[in-house]
């Protein structure tokens, strides 16, 4: 495989984790406390921040919460040896812009260590459901609402490149509902040989494609599997689409045919979950 | 049935169309050209205006759009014989509020006449898929999702309550990327006893319940159907779920088993459109 840009071509997962960019919100009028070029993770909402709070794995810098908040999440808080900053609604609108639901809470913390390619065909070929690859989906919300399918319905991990896609940061991980904490994230700079070299783990590669003969529901969702889903209107671009094994539609009914991404990977998802029920 | 509150008892679907609130969106900072409280409806984005033009039940007011909108969508304005108000982005920015994604375009529009129960009933019966019933969920994101969902798999219409629901309006519209305009909406003021006079009609509630005993995969989504969603978090509210002939939890994997509300629509009107498929 070579490399086709002037990078040096570098080991899957040998790569320092994901440092930024911490995209500042509109509206944002935080002061230089809430540096975003630090290469830390702003989380909040009651979720996403509980989640990081019970995940070993997430290395915490700062917690800024509101006194009701401090109370809800007390023995999380203590279980991590955290010294909250105790802050008012006020103070967070202010960091993280006045229309962010951010439940009283702020947690700095830094990125997750990023999986290898290999640990994930590993984990999906075990049993722990398909892989799913996202092809420049860049809506933060919808890339947090597979998250959460994934960590419902059963993922081995989420693959997708590290730019054209939403940073792993507060937006995402509100829409995730703390499933951030649970789906193991692969952030690659060239997706479809990273879609090759899931393939030579033996992943094979369905990709979703409202214009494809065969159906999604014929198709048995075995555990090797990887679901592949463009950004819509887009779909997938086309060296991604060639790079699949196979694509397939969900069927619809309807006039409307377009499905929203985050429910056509749930509906994958979903399928993936019961061919393995049904074994 | 007796009436619950003071307001005299009426016939389903004699009332007037729904006008109103229009809330002003944050940032919002535009001239009384887009007063609220008029009972007009506001939709934007391509898909949500483009639809809304297609659709002959729409009476509509006026359409304020760039030039490049006014050529894409020049077929469809020439056949309502429309004079569109020429604007700049800018124009639309300020009336909309500058985070809105209007993409150039603002129809004025009527509320669409409400459908009676009973032809949802009837339409469901003859095939068109079942009736959705949402029990107050309030984010207009995750109602437009829902009505996207239902006009790509197939649904007789959506009932939900006139309060604690979001207005069939703007934020919605542009969610359900032109659904608005195919799935009938009912609005009601007692969701129970429309949920009642559905039993009447012949139609089998369906609740979903993330505690209940028996999965949604196990019951057949015959025609006569409606299925009943609740709010994240809150779930079905109890007399809701009294309502309803059965409660059934969609089968999930992992530790995190809370959905998206979108997403579980999505998953049962799949179900139900796959139900149809293999009769």
């Amino acid at each position: 495989m070579k490399s086709t840009d002037k990078r040096p071509p570098r080991k899957w997962g040998r790569k320092p984790p994901f440092r930024g960019p911490a995209t500042p919100r509109p509206g944002h009028t935080g002061p230089a406390a809430l540096a975003v070029e630090d290469g830390l993770v702003r989380l909040f909402g009651f979720h996403a921040v509980e989640a990081a709070l019970a995940n070993p794995n997430r290395r915490l810098r700062r917690l800024l919460a509101t006194p009701n908040a401090i109370l809800k999440l007390k023995d999380a808080i203590a279980a991590r040896q955290l010294q909250p900053v105790e802050s008012t609604p006020r103070d967070l609108d202010r960091l993280l812009g006045a229309d962010t639901v951010h439940q009283g809470l702020l947690l700095e913390a830094e990125p997750l260590d990023e999986p290898e390619l290999a640990d994930l065909a590993e984990k999906a070929a075990a049993g722990a459901g398909p892989i799913v690859v996202l092809d420049h989906v860049t809506d933060p919300h919808n890339v947090g609402a597979v998250l959460r399918s994934a960590a419902a319905f059963g993922a081995a991990g989420l693959l997708m490149t590290r730019r054209h896609s939403p940073p792993l940061n507060g937006t995402l991980a509100k829409a995730a509902s703390g499933a951030l904490e649970l789906v193991p994230v692969a952030l690659v700079q060239n997706l479809a040989k990273a879609m090759q070299e899931l393939k030579i783990q033996g992943i094979r590669l369905v990709g979703l494609d409202g214009t494809a003969e065969h159906t999604l529901e014929s198709e048995l969702l075995t555990a090797d599997v990887a679901i592949v889903l463009g950004a819509e209107g887009k779909g997938l671009r086309q060296l991604t689409a060639e790079t699949c094994d196979q694509l397939v539609k969900i069927t619809t009914a309807g006039t409307l045919a377009s499905l929203n991404v985050s429910n056509a990977a749930a509906i994958a998802l979903h399928a993936a979950l019961m061919a393995r029920c049904s074994k």
